[in-house]
């Protein structure tokens, strides 16, 4: 599997599974079908089915890049010398602008989750569900993690962070739902929504300085 | 169709709104049966269908409920006599706190919502679906009205209050997806629960005094 998260809609691979993002997001999971995604991409079906046996496996493919995007950017911030209210401030900044790029397959993701669980029984399909939810949980790990040491360093607080981070979190995934571009929105309006919606999100768990 | 938000589940449409909440919240909306909610109930399936024409009724007055139960815990407060920051606060509190105890009822609606909408044909359907948009719409107007006072009388700050809003309904929201009692939890505890989500979900709209 390439593991490449963006910007390369050019391999037949990358470019049905940006197609089948679009169509889930746009029509829903349950709604789509084979034919859908390659009317999308205006290929036949077969083509799909040489790449991908099925929408499941799809759906898959697209929570791995959702999740890969997100953590190829959050985790070298957490790892950097930084003190840790600037490391999560930063963190915050490109996981929501991520969300933002990536939503088609971030809102496929959403959605589908929970019909994929309660629709699947192959033993590999809860396999692979249970390696996404892992995924899942080390990308907000790995943000408790800083807010645990910028507590220690007296830059951040909460009264327990476990509880406390989960408000973040709904705070900034909220852009999934509520995000729609504006025609002509720049690079620049996007980044300062971006910085409105972290400041938001944000304030409960930074020191007051 | 009575207007009791909670309390009520004697009544047979009351009970039977109950059971098929608990079942949604369970099974998803799609995978639920009419007789699965006869089972829960241990009635008939033509008990059901004696109050209720279909699932897509059953779903419909849910989550009217689900909004009558946050409307009026909410909306005596947003008109209320206390300084704006201090309204805001205590809505969230009541937001919260009803978002947790009315767990299935939220959860059925935002799941079930975007199946529905999706799926939905009948031009009533699409009434009822615009009349709740509305009803939603409404909760969070009353939000963004206090937050505007609160800027106004500077007890509140946002850059643009529009945008603020969305994330500290994102950190409130969140609870439905999250929170799960403990056993032994205590109506104090639960109560110490609400009151850390709302201080992290709106600190980000807050005066720093």
């Amino acid at each position: 599997m390439a593991q490449q998260s963006e910007a390369l809609a050019y391999e037949p691979r990358d470019a049905i599974l940006e197609a089948a993002a679009w169509c889930f997001m746009e029509r829903g999971f349950n709604a789509t079908s084979i034919d859908d995604i390659a009317r999308q991409l205006s290929a036949t079906k077969g083509m799909v089915y040489h790449y991908f046996d099925s929408k499941a496996e799809l759906f898959f493919e697209i929570h791995h890049r959702a999740m890969d995007a997100l953590l190829d950017e959050v985790r070298p911030v957490a790892s950097s010398a930084l003190p840790a209210s600037q490391r999560f401030s930063e963190m915050a900044r490109r996981y929501v602008k991520t969300l933002i790029v990536t939503r088609h397959y971030q809102r496929t993701v959403s959605e589908a989750v929970q019909m994929v669980l309660r629709s699947s029984t192959t033993e590999t399909q809860r396999q692979q569900l249970t390696s996404l939810q892992d995924r899942r949980n080390h990308c907000e790990a790995l943000f408790l993690s800083v807010l645990e040491q910028g507590i220690e360093e007296g830059s951040m607080l909460a009264q327990r962070p476990r509880i406390a981070i989960k408000p973040v979190f709904g705070a900034m995934n909220s852009v999934i739902s509520w995000y729609h571009p504006r025609e002509d929105e720049t690079p620049e309006q996007l980044d300062q929504l971006v910085a409105e919606v972290v400041d938001v999100a944000l304030k409960g768990v930074m020191g007051s300085n």
